[in-house]
């Protein structure tokens, strides 16, 4: 049993890592952490997570390294950076579900996010995203897990380097959940119910998470236009690639090539549509797509769950990469109806 | 033309008479206040009212005393009674959408809301339940809208006067506009899609609204034990009364004399059912009931749009009151989808 | 491990007790029907349920009796008897989770349902609300399972026996899987969404399965009046029950007294309120309250998941009742977001 | 006043066209007509729309044209031709809702659509996107709605004629309405909610209504792949297009031209999103773009009601036209809260 912190239980990641670990085989959660509501019951915050009986606490580095080997970092941007370093001197694994640890070049970072106060722990990081870099993640210490929109659309673009004609359009559908529980008028239920909101165009934090990853894994040339949009449910995430080839390609062997193995992606066959309702609490992700012979052109689309894949599911996906368990452990493979 | 303001333009129910003032055909609508956005466009705050261009200014009385002869004051309780008393003084005649003058008894108010700031006023104003009050409406200086869920409850049991067995059980079930656009986690989307949630049972504030307003009316005896839900629904208001008698009554004439003339009022047939859909928009009530012989009790259902009759539907029905023009004038009959 | 199957799969209740059953550790779930969809994978149905690679097969007796010792039937009510006649003469255990042999009273059942085609056996069944029944659950061979709205009900209601004064009034608002899957257009999302829809008021058929019940457990003289209203969810079922006592009742000592070693259950604090969100997809009941000393009466309110205590929960706990397992084997106990 | 027929008046587009010609000042709304309903008071269908006492008959062509000089038909495609033949033959003036007059090449409809029963009438049809027909709309006899889609996809290209590098990827996401109102499994709430799903992925038959338009207006030359989605939402509609230029373009300018004078188009400064909800019950259009100079590529959004500018609106935008009445006569500018 590895005893466990959560740093940051109570937004949804957290808690969502806290409903999984729980009934995680291999885990003792011992630390789960709130700054607002430290003193309480975790139960007070999220009655569904009432049974388990946990209590919050403050994240003081050395309170958690006392009782914890392995923790989960899901903060704010900017916030993680300090707790995860004090964590990593203090010997602890930690996944981190924020921004912080990301970017492996340490200008492009601080041109999106403003300067970082750890750089030197930026090279250290590993970017989990489990089925293309499983071998650094078992090694590392740290692991800085995907964000969620990078998650859907990198798992749907990565199977076809070397082909992609500059710039891709990722056009991404997000449940609400993805934006916090903080209480802003824009996010209330009236103003989100019965439409979809497109938001920061081409210029949300995730453009250059996604563009980065694609040239550290081979794609430099590439560029992505990248446009989410908020749905209103609360969790699920839909990411549709427009792609240009620069040469015929043939998806489904790219496809069969890349997941054929992979016990979290169903690829779809030609003619079905991932829909996130099938991968809901799940790590699971659903792929599919359409090629066009005349116009050398695609749609891939992929289906997460933006707390699962895309932030819980995956942090412990690494988890289990870290501590050499079968990955499914803990993560269950059904979804649920709404 | 009547030189009108609208004081809180920017929360749902200020939005919403701004929303049907524009196309009111005896309104000139020469002032909107916003503390928060004044300065602004009220397009910048709520972007479908931008075709009409107009711009927020501070609730300043002497400033709207000089451009309006009419206010609709759309604040939160204990806000609107400086407001509210300075315009009385300067002249202007008022529909106050808040509680602050819904009672005629100080204690009572204050028992619920705290110090009152104009009580001397509170004898002034008219409740303006337009279908049981129109003639004092029609003279009236000042007239207290009432509150969405005592709308909806009101017009449901008021029928039913002098026959009423103590005490009746109301549980209604209304969308989220009715608790304000202040973001507020509990109110963002994740936390009331899929869910209904009981809140303030027998504590709401609309509890003594309704209970006096039946002792108004002759039905001092009657306890009300008043149960809310919050809706994964934007507007509409549905309010179930569980009645017990204590003589024999027969329903269908007691809704057909109260209502047969009111053109807001559609008493439906026993066995359909009143939908807040079908009144989505519009000042208009249904209202149906089922009646037990054996067990001398019923049920009444009564469905109104929270941010219409509920609100600025109503507030608009006492202003075509209080000018003499037919009570529909500017109110849309029909309903639409959502 | 128990062969098991589930008759009628491609139901909600039945997809729900895929779900669960898959995961089950004493079940090897070896049939799943459908008579529309046999001959296809479960997955092409319900993809989400498409891991775990189930073909549908139509529901022949024999074929179930060869391949299952155990069998939940989970089919439209008269659909049911054939099927649980022939399996419980093959010697199967069986929990049924339609009305089907819910009665005792046979005139009581065909005055509501129609003709019954197996009369013989309701006195055999087994009315299964685990908590009220588990010693004889444990020794039985068919178990009726309770309907979703009686389950909700009666677990508020039960604790209060012995001191109801007769009517009851039993508000109930349900997700819409609580209609089924079949595609009718008062269900489709349209006609569903920003709406809440009475339906049934004082003639659904469970109201004579709340009161019959009530009778059962020594409340023969309490009459329900139950309306049950369609939410714009999916899944859930919060019952505000409005009760009127004869004498004083302490509610706080009647509920730990009925509930305070039961897992399943928590009853809250005054104030706090139930939310189905809380009990999403587990089979968990959590019950809130309110009491009037002046006024002698109560609310209670239950909030269930419909297809997990309401049905296919449920139906488990029961299952693991019969065979001498722990009620929760099998059971998540946390909800999960939407 | 017009005498004006509605030839489908019970499904969606249908009965929002009746809720604005009631309220239209220069229609006499005579007919209305529908196949399974006929006999029936409308208000039975939709009780919102019950105030107005209309009764649906069956759709006679001979009948309507005794009852009316205009009719507005929304029929699934197909069942219009002979209707709209016949009333065309009786001389009446017609807007036809349906696909089977939107395509002047015949071979290119029925490769899409099978055969069709009056080809003659296809040159003589307008194709009826006003801002680009107005001329020729106010001279016809038969004005061919655009689909819902296409009306959102080519407000957004059309001022960029010249200049496209084909392909065009063209992300739509719609309400449920635009699916109709029949009563399918994959319809119902609990289907849709909580998900967003893509269908007919570059198979819809709105694909060539784009890319015919375009060529018809100058652009022979450009592909559109075309991915439809379904939101959980019951109107509106969202276009996002993906667009390659083969010079560099001024987007700004090339809006302003096209639409500057145009009542019913909004285009937002750079930055702002178009919203469905800013447009929900109108039939106005929003539009926003985000241009790269370095790649030279665009995302221009566009939101419509799909009921709205998407249907009705525009539908009796284009009556309006051929009465030489001004456009927005009828058509109420302001949205609603959902």
């Amino acid at each position: 049993m590895v005893r466990t912190a959560v740093v940051g239980a109570t937004g949804y990641a957290g808690a969502e890592l806290v409903r999984l670990l729980v009934a995680h085989p291999n885990v003792n959660l011992t630390v789960a952490t709130s700054e607002k509501d430290a003193g309480h019951p975790l139960g007070d915050v999220h009655r569904y997570l009432a049974p388990f009986g946990l209590s919050l606490v403050k994240a003081d580095v050395a309170a958690i390294a006392a009782d914890a080997d392995f923790a989960f970092v899901a903060l704010p941007h900017g916030a993680s950076t300090p707790v995860v370093s004090g964590l990593v001197d203090a010997g602890l694994r930690v996944v981190d579900l924020g921004a912080d640890f990301r970017f492996s070049d340490r200008d492009l970072y601080e041109s999106w996010y403003g300067t970082h106060a750890a750089p030197g722990l930026l090279q250290a990081a590993v970017y989990g995203l489990t089925e293309y870099a499983r071998d650094r993640v078992a090694g590392a210490q740290l692991v800085a897990n995907p964000g969620c929109y990078p998650t859907g659309a990198l798992m749907a673009l990565l199977p076809l380097g070397g082909s992609i004609a500059s710039p891709v359009f990722v056009d991404s559908k997000s449940g609400t959940s993805g934006a916090g529980r903080a209480g802003k008028t824009e996010q209330i239920f009236a103003e989100v119910t019965e439409n979809i909101r497109p938001y920061g165009t081409w210029k949300h934090r995730h453009q250059p998470e996604i563009e980065s990853t694609l040239a550290n894994l081979g794609e430099a040339d590439v560029r992505v236009r990248f446009s989410p949009h908020l749905l209103p449910i609360a969790r699920g995430l839909l990411s549709s690639c427009y792609v240009q080839f620069d040469r015929p390609v043939d998806l489904a062997k790219r496809f069969a090539d890349a997941y054929a193995s992979e016990q979290f992606v169903a690829v779809l066959p030609e003619g079905e549509v991932p829909e996130p309702r099938n991968v809901r609490g799940t790590n699971r992700v659903e792929i599919g797509f359409a090629y066009d012979r005349d116009e050398n052109c695609a749609t891939v689309i992929s289906a997460i769950d933006n707390l699962g894949k895309g932030a819980a599911g995956q942090a412990i996906q690494n988890f289990n990469c870290m501590l050499g368990l079968p990955e499914h452990t803990g993560l269950q493979l059904t979804a649920a109806l709404p």
